[in-house]
């Protein structure tokens, strides 16, 4: 059971237990690639300078891979490394073959065009999603990666049978890496999809037309009780540090108070952003591995 | 004056008047391109098959290009066209200094996969705005070409003054032509957007909500007198042939009741997404020409 029913009435969405899950399948993934193909899915993880935040998501990942026996490799870079070591690096990683994905940790440092650095990445290694390419077969509803935390938000709601098809989405927060791109996914998935921000007039009684209420606008425990409907699900994508404690975009126990399901933080869209991010690095592995087996087999039965 | 109260109450979008406008500005631009450069734009424009629609829509390009005196090609392909062959000649017009665009008319006969035919254009002479990185660009926020019929709706607001900040925009009906991308941006111009489609549950009451109302079904006059808010302003994407004559996807009479200003069909949206076309390739002609220009005079001032 991944569903317990929480100290306010709504049922918590537990994204720890959910990523343990997707590990357990992913864990025999990556062992039929060793066993079969020879050689374990490869991840770099690349990040300038030492912003604390940035290493504990970059900790997480590495620990991650080594959970699942994913080859990781950390490319922790001076916070004034030239743009152009840090391009030729990742065309060398581009190029490695036991390299499957490539990811680099944001925010970077003034100094490095985030835009450039991104495009530089192999979109065939784009493990993060978050390639214009990538983005444009996504929108295009081309077969690409999908960004890793929309992606987790969309398997927490098929993960707990959440109905997507013809219900109100309503997203605050109009990002780049989360809310565009999952408006995308859920409009494909058949929801009506609303994204709404710091411009929208009302934007409460907006919010209370959601079946599913995603946050994801970066501000510490702005969606009250005012804004949820009676029996919605909601998903909380905030990480605010608060006075030492770290609390979502939404006041979970006036949420809670009306929402029939939500995400805890920490603990709810974090570790399934990891888990996804694991997903994408082996089925880029498993999609090069079968390249490459066709390319050395052509003609398997023509003798 | 560009808005004319029609007999229905709602002020008319005179999209026929607006591409006057927008061609006057553009000609000029041709003009000072020829003068100072040494040379006019150039469209390449590619048909497979005789879809009688898409003739009409080929040929309204080719006129456009030459009111403009932009330099046009058209290579009207045999229905069976090789796929191999249409990707030579894309390939060939992506090497040629004198187009600055290449658009390809959808649909595709059924054996031409659009997408791979789409991604052949070097993105920058993507003027359609169709390719995947031109599509990944629009959602991360970057410079790039715009699709043209959103971009020619986002005109009409613009010059009819509508206030798109902070106002509900609803979009029914989610193409990647149209829907998606016109989405994005009324996002970026600060609207609260929703998309919905047909799997939108109480779709009337939805659009209701809407300031700005957007439809793009392609569904003879689905919008009726319900759909419409009093006082929103109602843009018809929609281009269907009933019984000989053409109809939008909006019931003019109807809503031009409810509504404060609405686009005719024909002469709203259709006159401007030619203008934007015209647009794009002319100003793909003054960025390849400026690049010259800097690569033949790296330092002008130097001496």
């Amino acid at each position: 059971m991944i569903n317990v029913r929480c100290n306010v009435g709504a049922i918590l969405l537990d994204g720890k237990k959910m990523a343990q899950d997707i590990r357990k399948e992913l864990k025999s993934r990556v062992q039929s690639l060793a066993d079969e193909r020879g050689r374990r899915p490869g991840l770099a993880v690349l990040m300038a300078g030492d912003d604390p935040a940035s290493k504990i998501y970059v900790r997480n990942k590495i620990k991650a891979c080594e959970d699942l026996n994913i080859y990781s490799e950390l490319h922790a870079l001076p916070h004034d490394v030239p743009q152009a070591d840090m391009l030729i690096l990742i065309r060398e990683l581009n190029a490695r073959d036991n390299i499957d994905g490539i990811m680099v940790q944001l925010p970077l440092p003034p100094h490095l065009p985030a835009a450039e650095v991104t495009e530089t990445i192999n979109p065939d290694k784009d493990v993060d999603g978050l390639h214009p390419l990538t983005m444009g077969k996504l929108l295009l509803g081309q077969e690409t990666f999908l960004p890793c935390t929309p992606m987790g938000i969309l398997e927490i709601l098929r993960r707990s049978d959440t109905r997507i098809s013809g219900k109100e989405a309503v997203i605050i927060g109009r990002s780049s890496i989360v809310g565009k791109p999952l408006a995308l996914l859920l409009l494909k998935e058949d929801a009506t999809v609303t994204i709404c921000h710091s411009k929208t007039e009302n934007i409460s009684g907006v919010a209370r037309r959601a079946d599913i209420l995603v946050v994801a606008a970066g501000r510490p425990e702005m969606v009250t009780e005012d804004f949820v409907k009676e029996g919605a699900v909601v998903i909380d994508v905030g990480i605010n540090r608060v006075g030492g404690t770290i609390v979502g975009d939404v006041n979970f126990r006036e949420a809670g108070k009306k929402a029939s399901a939500i995400t805890p933080v920490p603990g709810g869209v974090g570790p399934l952003t990891i888990a996804m991010l694991m997903r994408n690095t082996v089925r880029s592995a498993e999609m090069r591995l079968a390249r490459q087996a066709v390319i050395m087999h052509p003609n398997p039965g023509g003798g």
